[in-house]
């Protein structure tokens, strides 16, 4: 049972996990705090948080467990309010979505105190934001992955990965620049990739045709594109290198894809095209969420 | 009414516009012909056609339409057989996904008899193919483009949009290079952009990890990259220029990004970021299929 829960950031994520433990009974009090006023009096009106806080400090003082629930760039600022006022016992979480650089700054600014920062991501989300998104069964069945670090005693691990069992999802264990690598190729990536194209049609001017005609595949291949701006330039900051190394491997694929077109190699680009259907029919058939 | 139509490549297009058309009751027979036999015994025994041709200049014998079903690259050879069988009025038309190159194909092709050539476009499809995949309903509230040669009497243009509005498409009509234009940035620049995406993944050592972690972003982001593969060949060589245009212009936008995010500047990702979830947001508004 968690005693106090401080959420800094009562948004979808913040939001979703407070319902979730509500409902589960799992939690007696939950404090929010956050940069917007407004969202935090709706967070109260929904009764997804108890109780406002002045400051990240004053949440911080006397919760067992602090969820900092912010875009990824937002976190060491916020480590640096809440380390002065941390109980005896608490625990602090994350759930940024780029692990190696805040882990990082945790060290910087916590010093020893690090040994309380359990640092998460959960792979969930959409491209909606605010509290109104919030919803108790988010996380139902979605992994989280924790890249936890080895000054984190085991009991404050487990902490945080039942806080996380509790809203219904699958806890992995990754250590912080495999978690990076991974999301830079998986996530992060395609979210460029869609961000790119949809601002490369924008600002042409046939634009008035391109969204008239544009079907279906299209609107899949583009809803990441309205995700959250600040969230995804906070990311791709953070996780600069491996984005980095991603986006050049994707440029250099499509510059294979422009030759093969280029020069017509049909058989080549039957094989390209093959070699991606199969690997998206295998996920599909494994994996697909 | 139509007395016969012929349908060259019964698979999900020309089997949809055959269920279609027969549920409207608006055809007497459907005469099916194409490369794979037993995909036509299957199109006979699920009654989408009344016979098989033997070939196809057997098909288009009698047929008041004709309805060229089959990847773009190989309508110039179908025309190739039929233009010595087709009766004094019948009209050919076709379902290929670009137009251009076509055209000039059936110019050299059919010479004057072009005139009975109205080429088509249908916006509609999915990943799946085959005459198993076809259905009634696949053009209901659906655009098809329809790109008129200026040889063709505007009686056999009516022929072809009343068949298509049939099955319950809106009718659109576009010149030829505009089409062409128009559907390189908004259907074949995100095929290519997701089938790449998911080939350059597929073919790195980490590609357990990569697939494992892919979430809800990467699965609709990726849908179209299980398109097939003949169809999207044929689609990037016959539309080769326009398709050459729209990767470099997403490259260097990528390109741009990529700068952006090397020199840190977050004020630029995050109007860029922004710039694409407004589009997206417009778009969806206004328009989503």
């Amino acid at each position: 049972m968690i005693k106090r829960l401080a959420i800094v950031g009562v948004g979808l994520i913040g939001g979703s996990v407070a319902l979730a433990l509500r409902q589960a009974g799992a939690v007696d009090r939950i404090v929010g705090a956050g940069r917007s006023r407004a969202n935090l009096e709706r967070a109260l009106a929904l009764k997804v948080i108890d109780e406002i806080a002045q400051d990240l400090a004053a949440a911080a003082q006397g919760a067992d467990l602090v969820l900092l629930a912010l875009p990824v760039g937002a976190i060491p600022q916020a480590l640096e309010e809440i380390a002065p006022c941390l109980a005896e016992d608490a625990v602090v979480t994350d759930a940024g979505s780029t692990k190696g650089e805040l882990v990082a700054s945790a060290r910087r600014i916590l010093g020893t105190v690090v040994s309380r920062f359990v640092p998460g991501h959960p792979i969930a989300g959409a491209e909606k934001n605010g509290v109104e998104a919030a919803r108790a069964d988010l996380f139902q069945g979605r992994d989280v992955i924790l890249t936890p670090l080895p000054e984190n005693p085991p009991e404050w691990v487990k902490r945080v990965a039942d806080m996380w069992q509790t809203c219904g999802a699958h806890v992995d264990y990754m250590d912080d620049q495999g978690h990076d690598r991974v999301f830079a190729a998986v996530s992060h990536l395609p979210h460029l990739a869609a961000f790119s194209l949809v601002e490369e049609l924008a600002g042409r001017p046939e634009r008035g045709a391109f969204f008239h005609y544009a079907g279906s595949g299209f609107r899949d291949f583009t809803r990441i594109a309205a995700s959250h701006p600040e969230m995804w330039r906070d990311i791709a900051l953070a996780n600069r290198e491996a984005i980095l190394a991603e986006l050049d491997a994707y440029i250099a694929n499509l510059q294979a894809v422009r030759n093969m077109i280029r020069t017509g190699d049909g058989a080549a680009l039957e094989a390209h095209f093959a070699r991606a259907k199969q690997a998206r029919e295998n996920w599909v058939k494994h994996r697909q969420p």
